[in-house]
């Protein structure tokens, strides 16, 4: 699949960090959904760059062309071709790379991959920047999920060492889904979603943020980055979404996250917690709820064998630190075999983690959108 | 893809629990590979019930019955069936399941995605059973792949609150890589992997192999269960495996990681933990190692971009604690629509982590030989 | 794909002509759906060897073991396996044709791709025998075809140069799909299909039929062989089915089609005759009838625009004389380098076309249940 | 796959008649590959439209905007987008055709489809115009084949009653692919693939070439328009490639070729006359040319068992008449159920065929390149 996903809405990216354009073709998506180009552009704005001291200081107008597949601003069933030019590159910053690989970077991989030929400005076709239509598409399919009841949201779990509160208890805890007169259908009040967090720096708890802040300039200023974790909430789904061993929900959402750049774990309801819990704690006891079946914890994370089973999905991925630090840093020399020293300039944030929340919801609301139009329930 | 995968080596897997047979179909592996049945079967009985107190007491013989594919044990290029039998099954055990899901199990999701048509008996295609023939073609796979000089193996990483020595120096902190003489070549000094873990029980270090095993008896003694890490690890490599954004190498090793049943999280390199590590202790510094790029740490994994750099590909697994355990749980009868209780019956295992040991081997070297086969690197 | 076919509904081939066994798996069948196997075995019967002086007199049972996918006979949701038994074997017959390939057969290609390890028995993998899992298959899903209401046939329009009456009017003149009080839910009064055929010899015309026999019975007294053409038509479909450009109904059905041995051209409507008519002949008009839009001829075979236009889709596969004949031929050593001449003996079929009418029918309907099972119209 | 195709080289199409812009995503080039603009340039002129009385009168620039996937002019590994302007257009002839579907058009289809939300401006996603990236796609294509010796062309084999020479000897008689002094790696003179046809009306034979265009002008002049068959030629490709059973060479270039729009019929070698050929005159006899395994006819087409055997692969595809004709036709006003009668306006070609000619050399290269650039031979 390459630089391509999905068996029904199919999205294909391209473009690298400094080519003339970027973009995304999304094929399979209905007919007759019409997209509201001014959410989208908002959507696309949590992205951004150059907004405040938390992100690269890059700044792209980021406005899409849309070059086919909406009449009217309604889909008419043909593919959605949504292009970004790039406007603001500065190629000088990155000919050193050609023969000096950034630690941690794909620099190395793409070299010998591509032999030679990648395109190393700003990254090329591995720069983050190819997010910006990742999100695009994951805001046209946030609005027709948004349409069938279907919520996708996420938050900065953690940064460095502080963590936010989760959208259940937490990790390592049962994750408890009864809420006064919660009704299986409301989506905001199903377990603590209802604390919705607010761009740009979402957090559920606002003084775990402010906390989390500190930590991020505090690295900024000494040169480093930091790592953090992004929880992500998918609420409304049906039951039975999802297909039995490979193309589970699990696998098929951990494809998509692991795809975003710096992701470096993903799991689901009580996650890697799981592994030091006993059965008796784990699971989740079945209840009815004025004729809905629920459970009364939510360590599965909303699926079961792989299939949805009605609960929120309850999803993290582990960001690792930028690796561009301006720290002097060991690498090679590609050219002359022999070891050398780097410092990396250039404009890079010391935190990929805010920014990547919009891309986690994308990731997550072009899967359930496939599946659900792939889904024979 | 359903019960299938891969690109170029697709496996298809079918069967239940209960129903007459259950296998395997591998198309597309290469011809004129030899395939040692013997090892094959050693490797199956990794996964084997029966064989001890850690693990379910149903045994089969699982002896696979080679349809096609073969030719005087050599593959011809034709798609290669295995199918083994399905004599021990006692399909009493699992009549009530009809009307009562157990928590935590795929009982309910199945039941209402397949309109009631699933087979309950064994939990059906959803039961573990099905790792048998993933097995299989992870066991075939692994042959081929050993003739090229890539070894893939695993550890039990913890169970419950234990935990074993990593393959590197452990989750959290740089996972080192440089071992004294070290040749990039060879597999068994590349991190300390040499220190390898000998089935059933699999461990680095054999004191916390004991506690582990104290750990599991003393939670199925109480009719409990407990989950577990596995570890994993791919060495000898090429560079340059995995393709950008999507078809990238922790997308599609997590893929198939996440069939495996009770699976809930899947990390590489450092994983979880590198989301609370500052970018200058997390990067990894490339040096020469006698022409070779290496890095001196390996909280990467082994992967850039989604690639493989070279370095042995290091990820772990989070398995839940198994869910049918003998206490008893609340649950609801679909067909009056109340509360009611369930206890499980039947044949369990209190932890399913030594016998996934073989499971999370086969999925990596399927994904593994299948990148392999379809490269162009 | 290989072996595989399908997106939703997956169909995997295994075996060869003399392995121990070979058969299919289908996945993605919808749950609930009974499966008849007495109607089942009596399609298998259609391309059955050893039944009459037209086709091979190789007999097997071919009895289908179903191993998965089945509880008490009622689909389950899980892939169904059925394997057959390759009893009567004969594999002395083909050891010469290692070195020496015999015309028109996929015995060099096959050398050649499998570096020599092919598996030459009976051809391999490449054997006709495989079309019996297919059929299999394709009377799977023709039951719940019907169920649906979509029905599937096929006659044999041509052996040498004796031709039957077409579905419509024949080839290269308009297809008139006009009859007195048709309606269109009405398939069996849908264009002249009312005509239907009736096996083992199925023709709509009984004299051409005796006149094709009598072509076939006079070459294989010679040691010969003959061609012939297969027309298939498929009634009842809703309009909107097949994807734009790529996936469409015309490229989709080919592909399958083609898979079927000794397939050399494959037409939609007037097809091939249609490049030598003007568009105010070809284009069919479009008419109401009683709320229905109709055309007053099918010269499209029922597709526009690659999509199903809710006439009967009309398709036929030209079929190559089989290559296997008594007659000395041609060929070279492959292990001495030199030309040299083959007979071959064996069983065979002096004319594939009759047995290979329930295998176009199976390429149809298993085509046209995946389009159905993943369409969103 | 819907407006997708490949597996390995995976070619995206977008756009729509009317649209902003039209193009294609190639992912999966093999990097390092020069791209020579102004060949492919060349190509696409090829069909172009405005260039002369065969064709229709709206010209288009068709100038290709890279926005990706090429560092000074060599593909870097990234996907590579080219993207082409709709200047053109005009809105207004086709608003009619909302309400009145034009026979054998995609616009009643198309309709349905998608619920009434389709573009209906120029046939929106259905329009020939969508041929224009399919080209561009295809033209990259041929220049990285050429490159490893591998030549497609194709010329216009009939057009209405009147008929080329073939690259064989024709259709129902022996192709014959002996010519003296033939290098099997000479591709120029592998059959008379050396009378090599130029555009922009290439034919083999100039006087049929003659006498097709007065069919054509014939056929304009009445306001009618006529169909016709293109052959091609694909030399030098090795001997191996394609899988056996559905993944065959035959099965992957019918996909293709049928995406082509008003394709109606794709035969291979002998096609449709080998159903009325013997065993005994179709079977292509083996011979060896110093060192090499070929065969002295090629009614085979070069495939066998759906695997190239060295021998030239020729293949021809029927074209139905230009849909489009100014002759008044019968047709349903979609909105009020009623019979009514229509008259297209507009520009359109009296012939699809001269301009189809590159969509089939493009078509089959495509697919070509992926199936070189996945194959393991």
């Amino acid at each position: 699949m390459s630089s391509g996903i999905g068996n029904k809405v199919k999205i294909q990216l391209f473009g690298q960090s400094h080519s003339r354009g970027l973009g995304v073709v999304i094929d399979g998506l209905p007919a007759g959904e019409k997209i509201d180009m001014e959410r989208v552009t908002e959507f696309l704005r949590r992205r951004a760059g150059g907004r405040n001291a938390y992100s690269t200081p890059r700044a792209e107008a980021d406005v899409p062309d849309i070059l086919s597949g909406l009449v009217n601003g309604v889909t008419c069933g043909a593919p959605l071709c949504a292009v970004f030019e790039n406007a603001n590159t500065r190629g000088a910053d990155y000919e050193r790379l050609r023969a000096v690989p950034r630690p941690s970077h794909a620099d190395y991989t793409a070299h010998v991959k591509h032999s030679g030929y990648n395109d190393v400005n700003g990254g090329g076709h591995f720069s983050a920047r190819l997010t910006l239509p990742l999100c695009f598409a994951g805001a046209v399919c946030l609005q027709i999920l948004e349409r069938r009841g279907v919520k996708v949201d996420a938050h900065i779990f953690s940064v460095g060492d502080v963590k936010d509160d989760g959208y259940g208890d937490g990790i390592g805890t049962s994750i408890n889904t009864e809420t006064e007169n919660a009704s299986p259908k409301d989506a905001d009040t199903q377990t603590n979603a209802a604390r919705m967090a607010s761009p740009p720096f979402p957090t559920l708890n606002e003084s775990a943020g402010e906390k989390m802040k500190a930590v991020i300039t505090e690295a900024a200023k000494r040169g480093d980055s930091v790592g953090g974790i992004i929880e992500c909430g998918i609420w409304n789904l049906p039951v039975g979404l999802g297909e039995p061993i490979f193309d589970n929900l699990e696998s098929r959402l951990a494809y998509a996250l692991f795809a975003v750049p710096a992701v470096k774990g993903v799991e689901f309801g009580a996650g890697f917690a799981s592994a030091s819990m006993y059965g008796s704690e784990y699971n989740d006891p079945f209840y009815m709820d004025g004729g809905t079946v629920r459970t009364s914890t939510n360590n599965s994370g909303g699926i079961l064998g792989g299939i949805s089973n009605g609960m929120p999905i309850i999803l993290r991925a582990a960001f690792k630190p930028t690796p561009s630090i301006s720290l002097p840093q060991k690498s090679v020399n590609l050219q002359t075999g022999e070891d050398t020293e780097l410092t990396v300039t250039g404009r890079h944030d010391p935190c990929v983690v805010p920014r990547a929340v919009p891309c986690v919801i994308s990731a997550a609301a072009i899967t359930i959108l496939d599946f659900l139009e792939t889904a024979r329930i």
